[in-house]
């Protein structure tokens, strides 16, 4: 088969040949129909993430190159593994691809995505940038119909990470939700939260533009961050105490500023956002406000299945910009770095 | 009645006379058996605290001086109010200090300690810190009986915040909670934690007479925070992968950093005390780590009713090491302050 | 002002001049624009519940006649108290009825409507079929504004009753909600379980009529109880295993135990209907089956704020079908009993 | 090995010589030390449970005869498969026997005893009546050390019910817990209640004898349901208003009916035994008085870790006082059959 594949960090991905996998007992073999090109990717591309103080190598994390990138997949299954139950030859599917250990503490919950010892789709082993690609277990596939294919893809990644922040700000209060950022994952946050909660939500960006699909989508008010009374009007905006949770899908140290500025006490920061960087954190602070501020990493299988509920609903919409054909794999993530991408691209091999 | 009032910071409190108040409606009259010499009371005294970038003014969140301060009460009922129920003249209570608003959204689920617009005992009104105290309604005491009242009064802020604060690293998870300070709060936390946990418990400390005393009330390890392999130890002692929560109970830069040092994946970092200063956050590590940094501010009034059920079963056992008269107040602060009390002290007007 | 007062269970109500109360401290006189006219006002009227073994008495849960029933109260602020905070005279408001003690351990975590010692509006105090009703506090007031006035009184008892039971139908999970009745509250519950969760949504009746007015709301599938398969029908549109929750809004014994029969292992049962009669309970299939049977009463003053906020974004629209003044109120109360009332009906005294 | 087998209901066990698996894989054998003997195995032996309205066969659950019981088992590891990791040959194990599916929704979140499908040992595949058993994956098993390994063995089912049981009573409040049945699983409850929580224990049960060590372990008061007025001891013990909880370790008619009159309103009643029966269920009870009624089976991988925590602190204390061999098989079932057993007994093949 097909397959584009990272050989080493900063060097163009390699688009060849390599053998087609066989699926044995659980397994599954899908045909890739489209799989997001997301900013994961480029990261895994770049070879690591700034901490603030340093670089953090993924290879340091348990990355082996060369490794074929891509985890927000959708396909058909093609082939099935002699044990494989309740799912057939000319399925459509969604791919769960944080695919854990299953023995941690955190794989025994459910919590595959926050496992000790990861082996996701397109990170730890091959992923979706090719013609087919090897699911470990049937119990990773979730059916999908009804909802447009390339659409769905995003999510297994972007849909799921901002599912899962609107989730554990709405755990907090539903009263306010202040959004930083109104890239992929902020507005598709800006729609989840429209779609399962009754809070006031605001969104926060230094791109008019942005900001006014925000308040399309569903935002009930919009603030540009560059406004020199930003802090206090999204303040105001929360009816004058602050906000009860702030979700910085950027999560570099400006917006992580703010969003603490704008915090109301009891308040819960989530961050998600893979940004880098490093803040002053007042300690003091943390105990006499009893805020919390939390990280929140793509999603459970079983908050996927939630998602794909809310898309056959059609009360979210992910929005699929761009398409490429494999040969172009460089291509899109050139212009993912570019930022020449609004909402997400697909590939389609 | 004899008062024991703080008139402006840092100047010595004024021991005098004041109008002994008369309860009515709700109100209860309380003559104060003893009262715990808190560190919040140093606090108040000093005016504020230092929040890493500057001093937070007690003024500044709504202390009024001159006030009687002390919150931890512990007493005998003399006057009721005409609609007081289910206590009477003669009663030993212990008091509920973390009076709030009663309309806040903390208030309205029972959270008066995380009140919007506080009105606690002993901090923005007058405390026990005199022969009687005015408690503005019956449902902030506690029947005491069976237990030493000396002892019960820490229960009330001392005892409480490391209650909540073991509450929150049991919900995360029951494997190994590492306390940082081995001072009054860390002791009673180690107590706490064997008492209704089945934890791994490791306490932290640059003391080891301190962390001979944990280790007696039910450490399962201790260590020097001094050694040079201390963090590498505690990882360690947390069965290699590090720690599943940490409470620290100092809250300085030295102590926070290595607690996040010692965190685990999916780990919980609560931070208790109010030492100040500041640290540099890296944000790319809150996500991928998935950690959560929580505050934890006294407890509410049922938490304070559980754990004076622990008292009872005599599974805590708060230690008093010093007593005062009122006309010793300050002498009781500066003994505090000059950290020359080991565990809790108490004035007992 | 003109009130309608319940004399005597079983008697017509009398509809005179009785004395405006006169606001104090805290309180504040509500002008009652609409008040939603109930079942429970019915059982009130009635005197009591069939207990399925007998008949329990309103008075022996503690209501005095006479007393002005209406708990549904939609009006405008026309007098306040002297510590009132927040609300001022031209107000529209919305009335939480489900006023509790304050010290009970239900209302010191918010849960007023599970109180010991209810004194809930136009219950146990009197409530809104008059020109004016006295609310004891400010805090049990919540501001409306931009939906319609009518509509909003019945949020504070069927719509919160309908609110609540969803919520936890969807603690439990997310996959399939069956709603038996599609009266008021369950054609409510079907546009909540719609608004908040991604739930299949099962409704089940006895009339066509009303079943075809919940496919309109939002339900997924419909089912007629009386079809010969239709607990054969439920577990199939469930996915074959049966349902996680079933909500029953009638909760009488046909119903509860077509919901036994459908529900899956681990399944949810939720008992809101206040119908009537018992069942024969198998007691080891409750934890071989490991399922759960609970009861749902209103709902806490934060749950009512949520619902208005879903009222506000127009997510759910209760309807109003039937209007009366104060002097119909006695046929009001007849209509209901002769089941003529579709949806629900107001009185504006 | 030599195995004691159920070759049908009702009939001896036989024991004989049976092939010795083979561990692959992730596969572990264990030579058994120690198996208990569970009223389930009982259950197993007769086929089936009285449902109340009928007999409920077990091989319509999906049990096949014939089939080596046995759920409870610790051991030593003799072989291991070629994946198996953190095991190795001579490590002590207690095994965790509620093996499921591994893909259904309870499967996923770590729930595997309440699985759609469940593959236990000693139930659905061959348990630990035999010199050997085969664990299907290494991630069943928890290393055993510092206690006593015949009393572990209970840990696995008889411990981990009660625990859940606590857990779930602990969930709903702490203020008082009535347990129903001072035999093996209800004196285990006992010391768990004393050990995780500062409730008030009331323990209740026809046997004097039984009561007495129910206190001398952690009762803080005693019941005979005997006596004429023990519905209201019961609530008077409570406060008053009756128990926060009630859990059933019998859940047989005289002690649900006795269970359900001394509730309080909001409370919980959890049921555990397997007696049978059906009692007649008061429908509008359950929302007017807001309680719940919940089912308890066995408990999850992470229970029983925290458990054998619990027992390596020595706070529970599972008492062994019958040992047999395994040639007794017949003899140990036949004396629980006839009462004959105080707390546990284990067959040591």
């Amino acid at each position: 088969m097909k397959a584009a594949r990272i050989i080493e960090p900063e060097k163009p991905l390699v688009i060849s040949d390599v053998d087609t996998p066989e699926p044995k007992d659980s397994e599954v073999l899908v045909k890739v129909k489209a799989v997001g090109v997301c900013h994961s990717d480029l990261h895994l591309w770049e070879g690591g993430y700034d901490t603030g103080d340093g670089f953090m190598k993924v290879t340091d994390r348990g990355v082996k190159f060369p490794v074929i990138p891509g985890h927000e997949i959708v396909g058909t299954i093609t082939e099935v593994g002699g044990s494989v139950q309740g799912f057939s030859v000319g399925d459509n599917v969604l791919v769960y691809p944080w695919i854990g250990c299953g023995n941690c503490p955190a794989c025994r919950v459910g919590n595959d995505n926050l496992c000790d010892a990861p082996r996701s789709l397109g990170v730890f082993q091959n992923g979706g940038y090719a013609e087919y690609v090897l699911v470990p277990h049937f119990k990773f596939l979730a059916k999908v119909s009804g909802i447009d294919l390339d659409a769905a893809a995003s999510l297994a990644c972007s849909g799921l990470t901002a599912y899962t922040a609107i989730k554990k700000a709405n755990a907090n209060s539903q009263h306010s939700i202040v959004i930083f950022g109104a890239g992929g994952l902020g507005l598709m946050g800006v729609q989840i939260a429209r779609a399962i909660t009754s809070a006031n939500i605001i969104c926060v960006d230094i791109d008019d533009a942005k900001l006014q699909t925000a308040k399309e989508l569903g935002a009930d008010s919009v603030v540009n961050s560059k406004d020199a009374d930003a802090t206090q009007k999204i303040i105001s905006l929360c009816g004058g105490k602050g906000a009860d949770s702030v979700i910085d899908f950027v999560n570099a140290p400006p917006t992580v500023k703010m969003g603490l500025a704008v915090l109301r006490k009891r308040g819960n920061l989530i961050l998600v956002g893979l940004f880098g960087g490093s803040i002053d954190l007042s300690l003091v602070t943390v105990p006499l406000k009893a805020i919390t501020i939390q990280g929140a990493y793509t999603g459970s299988y079983n908050d996927m299945l939630e998602l794909l509920g809310l898309a056959k609903r059609g009360v979210i919409n992910p929005i699929i910009s761009k398409r490429y054909s494999l040969s172009e794999a460089n291509a899109a993530l050139e212009d993912l770095k570019a930022r020449k991408i609004l909402g997400r691209a697909v590939i389609n091999p």
